[in-house]
């Protein structure tokens, strides 16, 4: 091939999605050789190696860890996934983690530090250098998914009275202390609280001697420490923001947040929502069997109790359907009709929600509009239900009772699908987890309930 | 208040989420005041101008379109969702649009553009000025959703035999020339295909006389640009880059893509994820009922159709169930414990795929573990639900006949969960979307037949 006239303007492959470089991988870590390990892995992207060692079984990813994790950049700890990080630190070397927790930018150290148990983490801290101890120190103070969790300790201040020339020259004296990459620095008054933003961008183009606050950002948005990674997403998301400063309760600055954490903040988040409305409390690609079961049983106990209240509702009518079997064969329709109807309005709530569009304020919009979508929806099934069940059953009674239940149904559906979640939020809760529950549970009873309960009433009493 | 002590460390409060401001320009509006309009709205972030217009029923939106638009800065046209977009856009005039376009970044004036309708498009275009008509031009011959339609057409490249100085020295005398933000710089061979990228920070960094290929990240991964954009943010997430170059099928720089523009790839698909998964085609807040109407109708239609099979399927036991009603009672239990479970597995394959977690090569691997999960849980369940129904009915057969079959129903669920949407990848499909059906589908029937099969085979005959 002629790589004058074809240059790299594919996609880089992945070494995890080749098939036969995975199995090398596997078969040199089972003969544990080394030398091979290290060979296939040094030289790849961090980002790679952290991907070959999320697709390698456990044992394979342990021994990699023993073997050559020294010689691996740092950087792979960053890039890995916490569930593996925390099953292959115990393998690496105390001395090769500390020193690595130096060299990563403060917000990833304290993200791996996190992930090591405390009885290594202090003999991890006490082989890593007195600022690095102290950085990862302070971070874990905070809470988890927090901005000061998030932020990291490196950023570059410039007082208010500086020139583009002069910080320009401290830079490159100062060049080692600088964060690894920074979109913009602060302008800061005596007290280091930040009041302006430049980008970097701005600097290279203004001319040495431009004042900096002729050429800053302001009024600037800033991040309190204790502020939740998901409001953080939200704010830069909204103001296109590629970095912002992180400030105590006194609007002094300790650290910064840029967009790249951003980014895995907002697939985190979305992630969750997506998985808690399915009733899963957390999935990862290198669950166990057993770590899945766990996952997944607690939603299937509360479930099966709401589907034996649900029984027990109909067996209250089992006169009726010893009368007229047709309700047996029908009732699963009003129920999964139902059941539908709101989980469709159930997720857009909890996207409304989590994107801020759906408010305190506009509330009530929003549940008018969720009602009339439900009745309306409900008004063309249940003509729909109405046609399909006299000519299945030839019986127009039953037709009407299966078209009032499927109306009622549909309003309680759209209803619950977005209180259920308001409420949760009202009272401090998240509003994507057990919302499905809810939901499901109203419209299996009102379903059983109003199909069996009006069949009764119309046709049998 | 003192402001010494209390500085800005609040997170600033959205003006749409002030009740009072939304009434106050509701009502100018109303009151057709366009200098009220002005002093209210003219002034706010870009983003917050959007805010307002996005929380305002389309009446108010289309009067401050009409009246005050002219006013307002063009960004907070690239801010608005596109629904808002195309609902405003007529009522603003065409020269001021032309300028808008010409005055925002091509990938924003793209997106602006695209909601604009034809007719419209033609007249404002001739207003714009001949660079904003060309550019806008060729970022639309893309096609949506991809790096063509996201990239900007401004940059900054510098040949590979420049040194630090002379980039800074061109970027001061072009500077009308370069992008409003922008991250890093890319390196061209002769023939403008990108070899290295700088990061605006070292360039800062590094003395005047240093060559840039000396400082440059090589080799560097180029997005094409018919790549589409959810593969697009999945690489910028993985690498964590800030930007990236992006290329035509002769490896040429055509332009860059940046985190920011990212974030929003990202929430909109994954948003998009939820919805499908959930049967509702699209959403947004400025829905109207009939837009959420026709949004969810045609998947709950799909639904009666398979709610109606699975009818037809109890329906065939009638005997069964005449002759014992408890049947009737428990059948739902067993069809909404295999629909959960199906959920789940669901939830998490459709999760694994988007995040490339789940691949062609390892899917046996996910799809062993799924049906081992399914399995165990289905083993869990089978016993507390023979035990439930021993204690209820008194009947060993019948708590027999439905701990098998939550067992199949179970491990059917969980195979579907997975199977289902890696079939519709591998046809090309979305394996978000239609996913839930299919696996509801297979949960209920599955489930009525199973128990009304086993408990006929065991109990009645």
């Amino acid at each position: 091939m002629n790589t004058e006239t074809e240059p790299a303007a594919e996609q880089r492959h992945a070494p995890s999605e080749d098939a036969n470089f995975i199995v090398n991988i596997i078969a040199a870590a089972g003969d544990h050789d080394g030398p091979a390990l290290r060979r296939q892995l040094a030289n790849l992207d961090p980002a790679d190696i952290a991907d070959v060692i999320e697709h390698v079984p456990l044992e394979t990813a342990r021994t990699i860890a023993k073997m050559v994790g020294r010689y691996l950049p740092p950087e792979f700890l960053a890039e890995l996934s916490w569930e593996r990080r925390e099953e292959i630190l115990p393998e690496l070397p105390n001395d090769y983690v500390g020193r690595a927790l130096g060299q990563l930018d403060t917000d990833d150290a304290a993200a791996v530090a996190a992930d090591i148990d405390e009885k290594q983490l202090g003999r991890v801290l006490a082989a890593a250098d007195e600022d690095t101890r102290l950085a990862v120190e302070e971070a874990l103070s905070f809470e988890e998914e927090t901005a000061g969790r998030l932020m990291q300790r490196e950023y570059v201040a410039a007082p208010e009275g500086d020139s583009v020339g002069d910080v320009i020259d401290r830079m490159r004296e100062d060049s080692a202390e600088l964060p690894d990459e920074f979109f913009e620095i602060y302008v800061v008054d005596a007290l280091m609280r930040p009041i302006g933003a430049v980008r970097v961008s701005s600097l290279l183009r203004a001319r040495r001697e431009t004042p900096l606050i002729d050429i800053m950002r302001s009024p600037l948005i800033l991040i309190r420490q204790e502020m939740d990674q998901e409001e953080v997403a939200q704010t830069f998301q909204k103001y296109h923001m590629a970095s912002a400063p992180v400030v105590d309760g006194a609007g002094r600055i300790k650290g910064m947040v840029t967009v790249d954490d951003i980014v895995d903040v907002i697939s985190e988040e979305s992630e969750e929502d997506l998985l808690k409305l399915a009733g899963v409390s957390e999935a990862a690609q290198t669950d166990s069997v057993f770590k899945s079961v766990r996952a997944r049983a607690p939603w299937l106990l509360v479930n099966l109790g709401t589907a034996i209240i649900a029984s027990w509702v109909i067996s209250n009518f089992e006169g009726s359907i010893n009368q007229l079997i047709a309700l047996a064969v029908l009732m699963p329709i009003v129920a999964s009709m139902g059941g539908n109807a709101g989980t469709q309005a159930l997720a857009v709530a909890v996207r409304a929600i989590a994107s801020r569009d759906l408010t305190e304020g506009n509330a009530p919009r929003y549940i008018l509009r969720e009602a009339m979508t439900a009745v309306s929806n409900g008004a063309i099934f249940a003509v729909v239900l109405a046609v399909v069940v006299s000519i299945w059953f030839q019986m127009p009674l039953l037709a009407l009772a299966m078209a009032l239940a499927i109306l009622i149904n549909f309003a309680c559906a759209g209803l619950a699908g977005i209180l259920v979640p308001l409420t949760l939020r009202r009272f401090g809760a998240d509003p994507a987890v057990s919302s499905s529950v809810f939901v499901t549970f109203v419209t299996d009873i009102v379903g059983f309930l109003a199909f069996l309960g009006l069949a009764t009433l119309i046709l049998l009493s």
